[in-house]
């Protein structure tokens, strides 16, 4: 799943398979601007061991941004968050019922003092995800940056001013 | 704050000291009833090691059941949760902006897999939460049982029929 | 419906046919574990003195645990949590329009004095209600409890750590 | 409280003593048209023995019109139409922290077969209450029904055009 | 429409043609019990002048209560109610976006003053709309309380206790 | 009230006086441009015909634009718009228990074919309903439009940016 | 797009092609009223600087009335609103997660000075934005003002009182 | 209030001077890990030319982080986002009636394409806007990142185990 064969530099984790229909979409832009990542499954109710040990291990491994998808009592962005001094970034997955209402409070209402960057219900959100990763990451790697602002301009030019009835 | 010597069963843990003005309602009926407990302070996102180690220890140290309060996105219940067998009760918090609609959330929609025992927001839900230990206890312990129904035929006679206006 | 003929020690109690769909979901840990159980109709509303009667008599009949799903205003649990001193898991069920938030705030908002243990809304509900009728049963049985252990650990080994897109 | 020393033809029940300042508003219009009616606390969750024998005596009593009034998971009114083939009015109350978002729907969402008249959160649901109960009265009573429709006129008159400031 | 060539005292009116798949529910009852009643398309919005003309000649043509059913900024029931002194049952209807919390939100909360009785949201709102309706007639028409006792009886009895799996 | 001796171009009315302490905010930007109005009360709910007759009237009178500010089940805005063709601008009065979200709700959501203008939820709706009422008056009256587009840019001209701390 | 060859007095923006299923619903009164518009699409955040243009020269161009529709974060109507000082309907976009709440929340809460005319969300409201566009006109078009009236002429009149059932 | 007189790497933006009671706490972090910030306020709404000219200079003035304040239908932050490449932190500030909820929904909501990194709504958010603003920075600052990983495990230490009753 990694873009390329280098450190990756971006962990997407999320709580289920079942999240990776969703959490495909943070792989976009990664994919597009060559940022090397890498996706597990991590959940923070059914493998609290397997969460403690990522975040113990992660920025040791070379990790700079976690992008976390978790839905319903979304404790995996925060608890990550809790346990790494790298950025986090949350997607709150839609819900069955509550359609990612619940998702989004469990994350984005994070106490003083742990932080989380929390992004839209769903994939949106976690299109969002990878394109905040490469933001961060463009910060100090100028030819990222510019491939990065290359992206936004390619995008603002594909909006086409007529519309298609 | 345990109500006796003996070792308690009940562990009433929350989020941060500005949660014990809600959660001593946890205490009202395991003292009347005595059953002894113990009160922690254990935060999911500032001490997440605490946490993990609380929750490693619990069953060994004779806890038989978890009282876990906490607001906004409220993790300490659900994490407790995916760490030990016992069972977990879960408190939220009134909020400062959503009034506790986050910490329900956040508490009561976990996934399958890893249950909590959700009670109402605020200090209904922390009295409650010792009366459901109690409960809990009484399954197995003929005089707390006992206990347990004289104060629930004492709630019942304590209700005047008349209105006081 | 009762997973053998030993006595059923937890009472599935639903307000409709329709809710089975999801309320089965309850019985597969407890089928997993071999933790006897029932199940029954009891509506609070179209059958108020069978519920009455269930109640009066459930801790007679070795009923240790009762889960109740109902949906709307979803009167059930509180019901028989105010005539038993039992422990009551709650189940808010899916309802039409609003999804089961209507389900849930009528199942936790439970006033001082009365406590039940609320789930997740639907299916994912229901399971842990099985689930955590389970935990508390296994609080004064070592074998089930050991067994509990064992069901958590084969879960938490299931999580595979990749994603298989 | 009764308006008058003949048998009370409403009857304006709340779950606790708590409810009477919201619920005292639902004697305004019964005071003021001369319906004879009576108070009581009756609690769904702490006194439900007391509930099921006022609902199974109300009608013989002569009680026409129930008014219940409750807050939270307000099990009241739809309990009470569960055992009554009474009209009841359900008043939810305002609650701590939702606000009677809660009581509300834990009124209102009622299922197919058990229906209760649900009015607004608070004073003016209350209010409204005792006015709802006289118009339902007034259907066959010519002198009540003359007399409320003097008390809209009056109330229509008492609307002052001018806004003052 | 009208279950018998007798005058109606039953008016089932509606904001939309698009609102009969949902108020037909409120028929059932009066149906089943022979209470005799008219349907109407009576929009506030599209329709104002019909609205009042039809308020001002309800309770002369010998109508006793009003079902009323709307959805979105739902106004019908709420202005029937301003401008007749009958009961006005009110119908939130389920919406395309909000699922009838809209409808909901319009119709129950009215001001002190003016009172609706209202339901739930949707197909069982409208089934219970009809089922009060009749049990407020019923107060003065011992046949067709016997009736309306009957039918409860039958519908609690046709609960089975047996889950059908 | 009326900022002239001019014949009002802009009717405000609210459902009832308390409604003033809000909506005296839409009169400050039409004074501020010299624009005539008035300010009535008219109850949608306590005062149906006042509503009738005001609107019957109201294009007549030389009226262009009505602000209706109210507040829970608010029909004063779409009953008026439903009456008279001209341009009604909505103003949801903040409500005790919902804060508003019920007065949003009834005003905005209306059914194709009749349309309000919406504004935010008290105070700051309230002054921007007259805000909008001059925007919509001064496209049709240059003189308005420039002092429009001076008190526009005053407002730019006067937000610091630095901080006041 | 537009209905005639005369310049367009209505625009119809939108921030994505895919708003276009729900923002046709605008042009139906205009198309009907034959008053001329034209439709375009503008991304307040994809293509900000078109927004900044579009808003420059909108009155020079000889637009009156903006109809604005956006999803989600829908910042288009409210950022329209603060560079132009032309009136701007706001529609919010049902959402695929929220169903059009985060958008109605988004446009409709402007803060005192800068306002816009919401409308319901979906199709209802895009339908209604072209309708106030039409009213707003007709204010100084008496042609358009007669045809207008009509046109709710027209629509009362088309509102069938029989239920077909 | 920059905290040395180095470059500002950080710049704290905020809809109104209102906002600084609450956006002051994203300035505690940046404080004590002695990070350079500056304060503005830029209003989306009522200085959309200032914000315009704020995003085009910023990368090239040194910023770094954008941390962004606003509430109600709460624009800042998102239009930011679509005008400069560099991360923007939103802080919902809360509102009036709907205690952020607006702001919240109209921040965190963001379409496909253009992100924020959300925090929850008030004071915490803004407190976590600085936190997360310095893990961001400390990613390549390996002084800083010491600091901040100090200043982590201080907060954890400070944490008391006891209850202080």
């Amino acid at each position: 799943m990694s873009s390329s064969q280098t450190t990756p530099k971006v962990s997407i984790i999320m709580g289920s398979q079942s999240d990776w229909n969703s959490m495909q979409h943070a792989t976009t832009v990664l994919d597009e601007l060559d940022v090397a990542y890498e996706t597990k499954i991590v959940s923070a109710h059914r493998t609290p061991n397997r969460l403690y040990q990522f975040c113990d291990e992660a920025a040791e491994r070379g990790i700079e941004v976690i992008i976390a998808g978790a839905g319903g009592s979304a404790h995996l962005a925060g608890m990550a968050a809790a346990m790494t001094w790298l950025p986090v970034i949350a997607v709150p997955m839609s819900s069955k019922q509550l359609k990612g209402m619940d998702s989004l409070l469990s994350m984005v209402q994070m106490p003083k003092g742990v932080a989380v960057a929390c992004q839209a219900i769903g994939d949106a959100g976690a299109f969002n995800g990878g394109l905040l990763a490469a933001q961060i990451l463009s910060l100090h790697n100028p030819s990222l940056r510019k491939a990065l602002q290359q992206w936004r301009a390619q995008q603002t030019a594909s909006v086409a001013e007529e519309v298609a009835s």
